[in-house]
């Protein structure tokens, strides 16, 4: 039996989240579970629509990109989940969509600003949006290039990425990580409703202002940190 | 057994509602219950995904936010519920949703307006939207300043509690209530539907009048008051 | 057992279809049937939610607003679906929602433009809204008005209600017909899709022009009419 | 037993997927398979309403639109199938819906620009949108015009129809092919996200720039040709 049987039911089950929770359609989006003490993750096979997927068909790779299991390609994308994993040790989970909402926002090369306190819930800032590639990233190690882009937005923006646990890569869609994989999927759909929201609120109202500092602030330690007084401790 | 067993009932069942109506996702969110009798009322507990929730996780807790009954922290929207039962002496539920289109125009910082019978069915005037809080009201005792704050709205603009059971917290999001929290729910879902007619409204026709004082009232008193002839006595 | 028994069943299924069908939302909306034989139709109770509705609940009214069989009182807009049967003797069926965009377009005030092939499938010019009421017709006989206005409106215009079994109220909603209660909510899920893609026209090209005339009439007549070849003979 | 059963099957198998996508309301829609050994096509008979759809239902026709087998009427698009069958040789299905946003972009007279990578996931240009017809291509063979209109169009811009395996006919709405009935139908549903996608990141940024060559190519190349790693080989 497989060493990591448990690490691709975690994976299979927060995959299997993206059609229920309606973020991707077909064979579009990924979700990977990392085991940090063997050094691996688990990742959706490339291509496989989501009625057909079974906890066994999980792919098992290593941070450089070696496949250690499984008889199937894995995700086209998998070489940013792995850069990703390599250079922020403490993620669990990564998952990459083709959500409407979070897509067009994408497309629009716009960051998603931070309009209420739904937003300030999960993170205090805009969500970013990545600039472009250059043409040599994406004609060399694109899929590697693409984890590179956003950590290097967030480097030099100074974003946390424990904070932050979301990103628009331009022109592409959106990622988000989380402590597993489900709240890396978690993530995906709270993203997919802010970049809803957003766009509902500025047709209202194109002048709409950035949440206030205080709010942002209230909103997010009260879920977040030690003195946090949302859900159960 | 728990003599608040029927109370805890009747709030579960609210609070089962909001996913049905699609106005929630994962656990945000919270409907209560009163009961006026023993001064209590049931809400949900803070944090909980609805699939996982049963009727004994409500949490009892009185107009002064003790917690007199339930093992789990009770909503962190508890205190904005507390004064309002405290306040508005008639109503028996209070529903808090974070719909799309109704927190849209909360971060939008707009009312409704009343562009049609659909709306004047259910109330005569705008949706409301409050102002902002202060910093000082956000930094000091926010869910309390919150309930603080729809009061004064409806004081101030001489709103009738009994006739409006809905309003926007600017940034926030939506409030409604009602005789009992199945109607609080239902005005909810109610308040969602007119807040994205709106916007539609507006997008169909940026000049668009509000509804004449003459249908307003046709459409709100067939349905409300003595001389109501919708629905069955 | 009722003579009614038939008319009744119909007009229920009916009925039921519109929660199905994503037009209603709680207690919204009515559908009435017609037996021309017996000059009477069945038609929704008043504010009874779709959930709770039995076939044995319909209301059997005749064309002066006489209630011949029923338990319930019937639906509030019982005296529009009567004018409109007596009026117009060719209708068979009678469907009032209030779904989103066509109730968007009513409140906006403006007819739904003829923009392409799915709405000349089924008529050959705009989706009507009326003019408004007077306070006058609005403080009288309300119901009975809003039925006069839909056929003054055909009338003054020269629209044939054999052609266009649709209409906007202006403020309030859509209503349709059709030769029975089933075509008369297909025709109101048809409106409703129609309002939907003009809208999304217009947001994407806010010039669209109207389809031109040789088209209209080529898809209207490839359904309707002696040289129809749409559809099962 | 008919020597068309496999190919009835599969034809009424993608047909059925249009409801199941939320492509088509009712009767809307219809989807054709081809056998190019036998010279024929199967499609779904014009005007049937899906749930009472059965695979005998479907209707044999050959490319010069001769019936050969079923007792009902094909489509009444049937003849733009053929057209298309016969001129792109290498096609194996033809899907044709009205499904909202592609409806609503045909109506608007506009390609669906490429914006992003779910875009260029499956074609590397614009979604093309067909010049009018003519009123004598209308009032003459019109679904056999259709076919042409679509036909010239590639042939005058020098689209690929390998490539590019969808269009959107002005005025009228989406028609897609592929190397079999389920590929088409699964290019209708890509059409209608891309379209929906195009009208949300107008809405967020109205100066939008396409998607750069090199983004384009990457994204297409990786899924489709000799050095495609998307997907098992």
């Amino acid at each position: 039996m497989s060493q990591y049987k448990a690490l691709k039911q975690e994976c299979y089950e927060a995959n299997m989240q993206l059609p229920e929770l309606e973020l991707v359609i077909f064979t579009f989006g990924n979700v990977s579970a990392v085991d940090r003490s063997k050094g691996v993750f688990a990742i959706k096979p490339s291509g496989v629509p989501y009625k057909q997927l079974k906890p066994e068909d999980m792919v098992i790779v290593d941070f450089d990109n070696n496949i250690l299991e499984g008889s199937m390609r894995p995700s086209s994308d998998t070489k940013t989940h792995a850069l990703l994993y390599k250079t922020w040790e403490h993620i669990g989970g990564i998952c990459h969509t083709h959500s409407t909402y979070a897509v067009s926002w994408a497309q629009a090369g716009r960051p998603v600003p931070i309009f209420g306190t739904t937003h300030a819930d999960h993170l205090t800032q805009d969500i970013p949006c990545t600039p472009e590639l250059t043409d040599d990233m994406i004609q060399g190690n694109y899929e590697h290039e693409t984890g590179n882009l956003i950590i290097n937005t967030f480097l030099k923006e100074g974003f946390s990425a424990e904070e932050v646990e979301m990103v628009l890569v331009q022109n592409h869609g959106p990622f988000s990580w989380g402590k597993n994989a489900a709240k890396a999927v978690y993530n995906s759909a709270v993203m997919e409703e802010l970049a809803r929201m957003a766009s509902i609120t500025l047709q209202v109202n194109p002048e709409t202002p950035r949440l206030k500092q205080s709010l942002k602030e209230k909103h997010y330690y009260r879920k977040h940190g030690k003195n946090a007084y949302y859900g159960q401790s």
